[in-house]
């Protein structure tokens, strides 16, 4: 695959509204989305803008809170209670011809192609394949 | 301070020209700079460009690997021998106001402000005041 752009870092964080405030009066932050819940991935969610060098369609911050103790963030906030960077997501033109790649890689690929918090599909690869970091893999959304 | 530019994630590594490989093979980047030591910091450097929307001046990752067992990475690569997420690395116009509005938050900076690795001012704040992140905050570099 071609390196697509970093379209954000995933925070875990405990408490998702402490973490808002965080990011708006400590770090200055002027564009945050309301959070909202994704059942199927177990998260509320919460989307952080961050400017890029023509101050639009920065990376952003994906904040992401467990929705209960099911969630797949659990065993992450309890190695790291405070919360902390989890993961990271490029854009690829076509999932379909990035998740071949990846599994021509021998990658192992965490579960089905699903609609991400974005709307558009994406699949993650798991960290240890990937030298430490767990790594989300997104078609291009619209950036509208 | 007003949230600036993502300008770089920090990704450790145990082995950089390992990790070169990785980017360009696996992740497909095609712009990684020549990696150069900071003995300062007691690290090995390498830049990954990421596309922005535009193509130009995305969000780095900048590979760090230590120079010795006295590196500030050695301890972090005990606990993730595979390396990981290290680091998350802000622009701001200021470092000297950024600084100043940081010490007035009550948060815990990593020593004295010194020349980053894209040679401009750089400090690091502790990331049990920062919601589990080490942060860097960094002087905007020339883009040119």
């Amino acid at each position: 695959m071609k390196l697509g752009r970093l379209n954000h870092v995933g925070v875990a964080t405990p408490d998702i509204e402490a973490a808002i405030a965080f990011w708006r009066d400590t770090m200055g932050a002027t564009a945050i989305s309301d959070p909202f819940d994704m059942p199927t991935q177990g998260v509320r969610v919460c989307f952080v803008d961050t400017p890029n060098a023509n101050g639009l369609w920065g990376t952003q911050i994906e904040l992401i809170a467990p929705l209960d103790e099911s969630s797949p963030l659990t065993g992450f906030l309890e190695r790291n209670p405070l919360g902390g960077q989890h993961h990271v997501a490029f854009e690829v033109p076509s999932i379909e011809t990035a998740r071949t790649d990846f599994e021509a890689a021998g990658k192992r690929i965490l579960g089905p192609t699903r609609i991400g918090a974005h709307g558009t599909p994406v699949f993650f690869v798991h960290p240890k394949d990937m030298n430490g970091m767990l790594t989300e893999i997104m078609e291009t959304p619209s950036h509208g």
